[in-house]
Parts: C-alpha cells; sequence; structure tokens
C-alpha cells in the first residue's frame, strides 16, 4: 500500500501574534514560508516525491505545499482540495488573542477550549467580521455543513469522509500522498491512524514544516505507530515549542 | 453558457535568453512573475473571479496561474492539470538559439519551423539532455502519445480532448474558467473556438500575463470572434513584441 505524507503548514502572521486563527484565511508569516521550503528541502533530502497532493482550502495550507513543492521541483503534481482538511473552526475564539483569552477566562477554560476533546468555544455568529457564512469557497455547502464552531470530535467527523472517500483511494492505488493541512485537522487523521483515545490526544502536537511519513498496511493501518518524522529532532524541539504557545 | 479565461504565462527565463523552450521546464523570469502579478490584478480590477482553474504541466504556466490567483486571494480554487495543455514540443530545436537558428538555417526554414501549421521540426532523440522521454510526470502517457516533435495541427490534435471533456465540462456548469498556458496552445485553442484557417493562424500571437475572455453561447462559441483582452491598449504593445522575437 501506498505512503501518506503529513504536513502541518509553517507560522502564519496570527500564529506570530498569539491570535486564534481557525478558518480565518491567514497567510503565512516569512517564517512560515521558511518552513515550507524546509519540508521540501525534507521531501527532497529524503528522496521522497509525492505522487498527489490534498490541501485544505487555507492560503496558510495551498501556500505551504506550493512552496515545498516549488522547493522539491514538484510543480505539476495534481492536487485536491477540501474544506474537510481546513483547521479546527474555532467559533467565537476566532480573531482572539490566545494570551488575552488565557487571562481573562482563566487556565481552565482557556485549556477546555483549545484540548477537550468534545467541548467546543461558543458559536461564532455570521455577522461576525471573522465568520465565513458569505465565504464564497463555501457557497455549495449546505448551511448545516458550514460549522460555527468545532471541537477536535466534530474535525474528526467531518476529516473521515475524505479519507475513506479521497485519500484512502490515492493509497490504495500504491501512491505517495501528500496531505498539506493544519495542526488540528492533522491531529483528526492522526488520531485515527494510531488507534488514539479521546483523552490522550490532547497532549499530541505536530509540528509545523517537518514532514511526517506514514507507510500503510494493507488495511491502512500505520506500519509503525506515529509514523516518522523526516527530522526527528527538530521535531521534537518543535513539539516543546507548540506547547508553549499562549504562554508570557 | 461560462466565461473562458486564457492566460499566456509570463516571460520565462529562456524566453528572455531567446532558445526555444517547448517542453523543457523553464521557470519565469523575475519579469514572467511581474507579469503574472499583473494577470491577478487585471482579473480583480475587471471583477472577473474565476471558479475553476486548469493548467499544463510545466511550471512556467503553473506559477502563472498560482502568481495570478495569489494577487487576486483566490489561492483555495480548484486546479486540474494536464500535459495536453503543454507548450508545442519544439522537437531537436528545444534549448537552440532563436537568432542563431535563424542565422544559420536560413529566415524561410526559421518561420517554416515556428509559424508552418503542419510542418514539425526534426524530432528530438530520446537521449537528448532536453528530452522528456524519462520525465516523471509523463510516466504514465504510452510512448506513442509522448511528442519528440510538434507541429500547430498535432498541438490541436492533442488539445481538442481536453478541451471537450475536461474544460467544456466546466463550462456547461456555467462555470467561468481560467485556463493558464502557453503561446501555442493557447493558439491551438483559439484557432479552434474563432475558427481561424490554416493560413492566418501563424499570424496571431496572444500577448503574455494579459486574461483574454470569452463570453460563449449556448454551443461553446465565442459570442464575439477573437474575445477581448483585459488590457487592450497593452495587448495590442505586446502583440508587437512577440512578432519581433528572434530578431535582432
Amino acid at each position: 500500500m501506498g505512503t501518506l505524507v503529513l504536513l502541518r503548514h509553517g507560522e502564519s502572521v496570527w500564529n506570530a501574534e498569539g491570535l486564534f486563527t481557525g478558518w480565518v484565511d491567514v497567510d503565512l508569516s516569512e517564517k512560515g514560508e521558511q518552513e515550507a521550503r524546509r519540508g521540501g528541502e525534507l521531501l527532497l533530502g529524503a528522496d521522497l516525491r509525492p505522487d498527489i497532493v490534498h490541501t485544505s482550502l487555507l492560503k496558510r495550507a495551498i501556500r505551504t505545499a506550493n512552496i515545498a513543492l516549488e522547493t522539491a521541483d514538484l510543480h505539476w503534481l495534481p492536487v485536491t482540495r477540501s474544506w474537510r482538511l481546513n483547521e479546527r473552526h474555532y467559533g467565537a475564539l476566532q480573531g482572539k488573542d490566545k494570551a488575552q483569552t488565557r487571562a481573562e477566562f482563566g487556565e481552565e477554560q482557556f485549556m477546555v477550549w483549545r484540548r477537550s476533546y468534545d467541548t467546543p468555544p461558543p458559536p461564532l455568529p455570521d455577522d461576525d467580521k471573522y465568520s465565513q457564512a458569505g465565504d464564497r469557497r463555501y457557497a455549495d455547502l449546505p448551511p448545516e455543513l458550514l460549522p460555527r464552531t468545532e471541537c477536535l470530535a466534530d474535525v474528526v467527523d467531518r476529516l473521515l469522509p475524505y479519507w475513506y472517500d479521497s485519500i484512502v483511494p490515492d493509497l490504495a492505488a500504491g501512491r505517495t500522498v501528500l496531505v498539506a493541512a493544519h495542526g488540528n485537522s492533522l491531529r483528526a487523521l492522526v488520531k485515527h491512524l494510531d488507534g488514539i483515545d479521546d483523552e490522550t490526544i490532547a497532549g499530541l502536537n505536530i509540528p509545523t514544516g517537518i514532514p511526517l511519513v506514514y507507510d500503510l498496511n494493507d488495511d491502512f493501518t500505520p506500519r509503525k505507530t506515529g509514523g516518522e518524522y523526516l527530522d526527528p529532532e527538530a521535531a521534537k524541539d518543535a513539539i516543546e515549542a507548540v506547547k508553549n504557545q499562549g504562554k508570557k
């Protein structure tokens, strides 16, 4: 069976500013662009050439894929995009400062919103300036599918149909599949792949810009639980850095 | 019926150096990147937002589409790529200097190779350094489909199946379709659309980086022959410049 390569987008402008982003379509920072190039270099260095690419509908993931592919001279790969690979919708927290939210609502509530498996933040009103209710890219979604907020359980639910219907067939054809997406959509996928329980997933952080490679069995389970990062040392350091987000 | 928007890639590094490029995967020059940005600005200025994008498998067209879409904040559009939109394969001329070829073989032979409808240049041997015989992106093409040289008639033949099977269905759905491609693949398409005869097409030049818009009738013929450039004055100037390529 095929090989799955997960790539979390590099730092965005709002990551750098410590704001909750979710479905707001924020661009990569310069550091994020560098991380994407590094991702492409790691693919090249490992001689790991994807056959096909899947991205979310958000530019920070799309540009991460584009930059990594340009670095690896693979501009021409077929690419498919889906809202099902989008970041978790952060509801009413979208656009809010992380450290300020932590100070205002306390550590406990903050961590529930960030890490609880099944408690979403309050929904974002459609007339909020950070709402995606009028966004043309979601115009084909029936209103009941367009999220106003999500917990990680919601992300798993909306991600899995895309995994089964769009990614698995590429893997079944023996292809190497690159998925360029987000912290929480990739956590949702890894939870499914590695059979991680609802509690343990809270502690899992996926570093940005470092391809995570899963060789798969015939039933699309990982040959090695947790897969392998192309730069394991950098991955370890980056995982620590993500954990400290929102702390002063 | 839908709207068709044709975008010829901006200057490539080899355009700037006056070399025949064809299927050699040469990158955009800095000027070419600027042209692509201008293409995106023209789309924005005309409030013309494509719903879907088709590109060739060559990075100068792919990057032109990416840069134009980034300029128009349309990163997320679905995109399909095909070798059938590639530039004309220039056979044994690939990698050769245009002015030198003109001097060596004479104006008449030079113009036959550049502009004759049905006389291709000599084929490029598979072991030539500018051959695409071993290129992974064409690995799925049976050998009889992979060109070693092409005249414009050959380009029309291999382009039309893609027009009918992949572009027309998008137009039939009422969509605005952006095709980012090359001088000769776009000439082939325009020849078909406007019903241009084999002789007259020799004199038609499509400028780079200026979107050419065709509103279509129910039978996918243009409402207005020749379509409309989003910047007609610049198009006129650019057409003159293309005509003078290879002249000292």
